[in-house]
């Protein structure tokens, strides 16, 4: 897809985000702030307890409240089961699994009333015995939390293998095995979920949503209402943030919809921040066991894991992140046996979604402590062990997903540069610094887990000289519309400003996946190059009879159709637009084209090549940590990407930038609490987010492959700069105070008792968590 | 562009508005509805005086009222000429030249202080004598409007002549001639005109608008503010009523965009009903002076006419409605010598812009009463003079407007049965009935006045087998959007519950030359059609691969692609569209058309056929007539149409009843009444629009010609029903009290008068406006 051609004009230059004046001065409307005529207020009333039956429910005071329109609960309203498992009804009818868990909503005139309403509706609770702890809940005796899913174990399973694992680990020099437990985090959007949903007379629901894939939302939205998707037309406004959270249909979009239906007005529900924390999609918490075998000089040999996630209550995107860990695990590092396994458990914790890395940072979190651990123990340097095992262009993984472009050793190169830049502050007393490397290898092409991975697009080249792209793609904050209307402008020829996106409604985009797997820029701007390119060639035909030339003869550029060998011959664009329908059997300029890259689905032994094309990115990070206390500062942070091409560098950065501060939060502070199934800390005073004066000087390196599927040469990097930082943080901290923790966050209490234990292990540095063992001599 | 095919499914079934329940229920958002994000209210100050020099405008109260953000007069704000004479500016910088002009605009918080800060505003005049009669206005001491156009004529004329017209009246066997006194009527829409304009910081700009072109306006707002087009997006949100109203750039919209640059604030201008009268454009007023030659059997021989237009202070559309009156005084009925000329004067009156019928009305008034005053003056019958002449399939007219379908003579047939069905009501004492008929000629398949006549269309089917019409036509209420829903459902053989319409956005829909004409249900309609046909054929070949069977041997219907040999074989086409796209070199179904008919401009000398059909309707009036007071009732209409094909008959029933209210008020009580130059009665208590209550009883006959350009068939019926109703009204009350009235509207008092004239006149039932001659004994 990448195209041989002359300079660009507008892709690699540095173009802030066509919404960002906006968005900084708060012109933008984002869906809270909409108001839909004769629009009332929703609220959602949650369990009290994360396991019970319910026996009743008395919402009459709630009914006779003035202002209230109508109460719903599972017993007054027609639903389907929905979500990846179907185990899950919007309203929950006889059972609450967890604290999450809708049991009413109620419809009214203000969002006072309806919160008031709700407080006015009895429920009564027959408490159940409930499980919290996964290992826990795959015990004979544990509470069952889906009689059609007996053991607490979700009907599928990611098990995969390659070459001969215990073979390896016979044969290896080496190995190191850790257990790795990464907690809840949550997305911690500043635009809180929210929907609006309005029934016309003909019974065709018009949805505005946060939601980030229309098209799988409208179907999936459709069979929970029992209706057919025809019916439903689904409106994105802008949203403050959303990183996987809208992946996935919940609750809140089915609800707005049925008390919609039942009080036949439209309805606004907007979580309030705790309802936020409390009920949109988390990162799945995992315990991630691995173990990985070498040879003497560092070569890997093989990795055997098993991860145990805890599904919570209900099936979302969480509970398939595996889907990715095992990408990673059996692709990142050339690593030629490998063992994969699974058990994603329900319990009567708060369920999982899909969050921005998407099982990558777990994964890559355990592989990368393991190559510091295994360099340690083999006496090898730590960037030594990795570009000898750094996967390379033709590089084939065990799962058979075919690398073209890859400068992973150049990413490494370059954060081995910039974190070594001199640094001014001195070493506070106390204080001991390091520096930690890890790698990063993810899709960069797309990822096919749909039959279909594809995007439309429509260009529409208009009197004015002015382009539309009405693209499939959602924007979601990650700057999308720039580089999709940069890719449309150098394509055809025109200053970017001349370029509108139309992304946010159904029932005018063509038909796309949704955003997820870093892969809009690659495949939606493919799509908008495709159509653009249609135009183009449209353009360069309609102008061959202005300029009585063949269109083979003509170029275009900045707006005019020249002649190639005389190019003061030239006509501007609106003008041939406008001769294409001021004349006979006139014509406008609209072209389309739909990308849907040359790849596979996972087969059912999980092999195939997934995604187009791979992403690979290396983070150093420089850190202090203080003896005494267990405090991590992180002072600097290098990333090098390989990004293909930047299309527009200063949009890579910012995903990049902004990747760093969620993996670092990830890392250092962030952690949804849960007791008993129950939130701790649902707000901003006790959920951690990084601020701004938190974040680290940050080195961003853009390294360009130009990948020839990409448009120009582009691959995604939405997701990357999340992904390794955690473990690069971690190697930094073994690097400065000689102890491998194992648990995120990496709060000062569990860095302090780290080293702690490892002061009272003479000579042993590691945790408990990790064990070296040399199992054999070599045979000769 | 009609099909031979099967019986329709969609086609001809009576299909409610698709908006009809969100309208009576109040649920559809009006532009004077919406709020955007920051945005303040603009008020515009206008004259107080019709024709005077600014001498000073001292608006420093006005912005030291608290809540005022600014203030634009013609001094402040960079602006340009606008308007087809380019007479015009927005806010004027020295002169005012009628009662409407803009002097200065203010942006405030809220409306009310806008108000109050325009009344802070001084304003010194020079006052100047003005002039108010077009007559007056052509004498060489009038006061001189526009010094760039001497004499007060607008530079431009439409003179036609065919034929020997002298000649044929020298050897005609009658004559008749007569002057008809039109009047000023204004749309009088429920829906007052509104603008919001909104500036991005990119220096683009966002209108929405009740304009009715929004591709047009886009470049004439464009060039008004001195900006390249492409930096206009043009949104249409609902509108109450049109009528023509929005077919020109007014003020209004550009006011707010330069107040809203000025005080960079989104601001929103709504007309409150005052100024909606006062300022929003208005039918021309006009004086018509025709005369008819004949031969004894009623054979036309020739016409010769002479208008005068009333222009106002300056040209918008009503000044040149001569274009239709001409095509009406040349080709409705066969009449083979034409005189037609104008005189298009300047006055300090308000301006009139474009009114549904548009010059037709007018000239249709002068004709019919002649026909029927032929009639009489040779003994002939009223409907046998008309029969005699109508024209026939196969005509061509003295401009070359090439008849092809016509059912005139049918719809005279029809209204002829109807109107004299038993009545029950029995006369009461002092009053007279009588019967009048009149004609219609109409263009029926677009109107080509600008180099295009076309309109784009993108059909979508997606996923779920539901389809998106993105078109370039605009709702005004007349129902397009569901009669083009209906095309493309009939076209692609699904439900017409599955079809959504997409055209309130320029940034998203093609080109168009906007809603006149009554061009829209066939052009777009065309455009539509085309558009649906070109996803059907990419439907059947890609049902091939799933039915294997080639696409020749493949049908659509009710939703599935089938074998048309074996029906059972099928497929839904939310199937094959997703088959379209889960596969490798997967497609989205999209398909477009641009439809232009083949038509021709008017050339120099007013020749060529502009319009692909023409429209043909006759209606029959039945009225009493009050002897002693000239109160005039109307019983029952009846309105015979050549609509080619019904698509939706109760949309044009629709159309035709409307019309025919806008038509009645027209005769009987609308008038916008001027006293130098000032409005007398800007307001519903003054101007009297007719009520359901008064409406008469209508009976509607659709004559099905299935004109072979149109869609399925079909013609424009937009405006037929508002053209002949006044003459027939005038024929019938000349049928009642014989005496013929020449001035609109028929107000009791005119009709009383007439009476009184005529009783006064032994033996002559006409008024002295009409004179009837026969000036020499055929030769032999």
């Amino acid at each position: 897809m990448s195209t041989a051609q002359k300079p660009f004009k507008v892709i690699g230059t540095r173009v802030a985000k066509l919404d960002a004046v906006e968005k900084v001065t708060g012109a933008v409307q984002y869906l809270p702030d909409l108001e839909v005529p004769g629009m009332v207020w929703g609220k959602i009333l949650r369990t009290t307890v994360p396991h019970a039956r319910i026996r009743r429910i008395d919402a009459r005071k709630a009914e006779a409240l003035p202002g209230v329109l109508g109460v719903v609960t599972g017993a007054n309203v027609e639903q389907h089961p929905f979500g990846y498992a179907k185990d899950h009804l919007a309203l929950k009818r006889d059972v609450v699994r967890c604290i999450r868990d809708e049991v009413a909503a109620v419809a009214a005139e203000t969002e006072e009333i309806a919160a008031e309403a709700c407080r006015l509706i009895e429920v009564e609770y027959e408490e159940w015995p409930a499980v919290f702890d996964p290992a826990a809940a795959l015990s004979p005796d544990a509470p069952q939390i889906h009689p059609q899913f007996p053991g607490n174990l979700v009907n599928f399973s990611y098990r995969f293998t390659a070459g001969d694992v215990d073979r390896a680990f016979r044969e290896a020099d080496a190995i190191v095995e850790g257990t790795y437990t990464l907690n809840y985090v949550t997305t911690a959007c500043l635009g809180t979920m929210a929907a609006i949903a309005s029934w016309d007379p003909r019974g065709n629901l018009t949805m505005w949503s946060t939601t980030q894939i229309p098209f799988l939302y409208q179907r999936d939205l459709a069979e929970a209402l029992g209706i057919s998707g025809d019916r439903i037309r689904v409106l994105q406004p802008a949203v403050g943030g959303n990183f996987g959270r809208g992946l996935d249909l919940y609750p809140i979009d089915i609800i707005a919809a049925l008390l919609a239906r039942h009080v036949q007005r439209p309805v606004k529900i907007v979580f309030d921040r705790e309802e936020e924390f409390l009920a949109s999609p988390t990162r799945e918490p995992c315990v991630f066991t691995l173990r990985t075998a070498v040879r003497a000089d560092g070569t890997l040999l093989a990795r055997d894991a098993r991860v145990i996630i805890d599904n919570g209550a209900y099936v979302s995107w969480g509970s398939t992140t595996p889907y990715v860990m095992m990408t990673t695990l059996a692709g990142f590092y050339r690593c030629p046996n490998v063992r994969f396994d699974t058990a994603i458990v329900y319990t009567n914790n708060v369920y999982s979604g899909s969050m921005r890395g998407y099982g990558n940072l777990e994964s890559t979190f355990a592989i990368e402590a393991q190559m510091d651990d295994l360099a340690e123990t083999l006496g090898l340097d730590r960037l030594g062990i990795r570009r000898r095992n750094a996967n390379q262009p033709g590089d084939v993984t065990p799962q058979g997903l075919r690398i073209t472009t890859c400068a992973l050793t150049e990413c490494f190169d370059a954060v081995e540069r910039d974190i070594q830049q001199p640094i001014a502050r001195a070493l506070r007393p106390g204080w001991r610094r390091g520096i930690g490397y890890a790698g990063m290898f993810h899709v960069g092409g797309g990822a096919r887990v749909y039959r279909s991975d594809g995007c439309g697009a429509i260009v529409k080249l208009d009197d004015f000289g002015r382009v539309s792209l009405l693209t499939g793609a959602s924007e979601i904050g990650q700057g999308s519309e720039t580089v999709l209307a940069m890719i449309v402008a150098e394509e055809l020829g025109i200053p970017f400003g001349r370029v509108e996106v139309i992304n946010s409604d159904t029932a005018v985009k063509p038909w796309d996946v949704g955003v997820h797997a870093s892969r809009t820029t690659f495949i939606a701007g493919n799509a908008a190059l495709l159509a653009a390119r249609d135009v183009r060639r449209q353009l360069l035909g309609l102008a061959a009879a202005e300029l009585e030339e063949p269109a083979e003869a003509l170029d275009c550029e900045d707006g005019f159709v020249f002649v190639r060998q005389a190019p003061q011959r030239r006509v501007p664009y609106e003008k041939v637009v406008r001769a294409g329908h001021f004349r006979e059997d006139g014509r406008i300029l609209i072209g389309q084209a739909f990308y849907d890259p040359p790849t596979q689905m996972l087969d059912k032994d999980f092999r195939g090549t997934v995604s187009a094309t791979y992403a690979f990115a290396a983070q150093a990070a420089l850190v202090e940590v203080e003896e005494a206390t267990g405090k991590i500062e992180v002072l600097r942070v290098a990333s090098a990407h390989d990004v293909g091409r930047a299309l527009n560098p200063i949009g890579c950065e910012g995903q990049i930038e902004g990747g760093i501060h969620m993996g670092l939060g990830y890392c250092l502070t962030e952690e949804l609490r849960l007791e008993d199934g129950r939130v701790l800390n649902p707000g901003f005073l006790d959920y951690k987010l990084l601020t701004a004066p938190d974040m680290p000087e940050m080195l961003i390196t853009l390294i360009e492959t130009v990948d020839e599927a990409g448009p120009f040469g582009a691959k995604g990097v939405g997701e990357a700069g999340t992904i390794p930082i955690s473990a690069a943080v971690a190697n930094a901290v073994k690097d400065a105070v000689g102890v491998r923790v194992t648990e995120l966050p990496m709060t000062p209490e569990r860095v302090y008792r780290a080293i702690r234990a490892a002061r009272a292990r003479p000579g042993r540095d590691l945790t408990t968590a990790e064990r070296v063992s040399v199992p054999h001599q070599r045979g000769g």
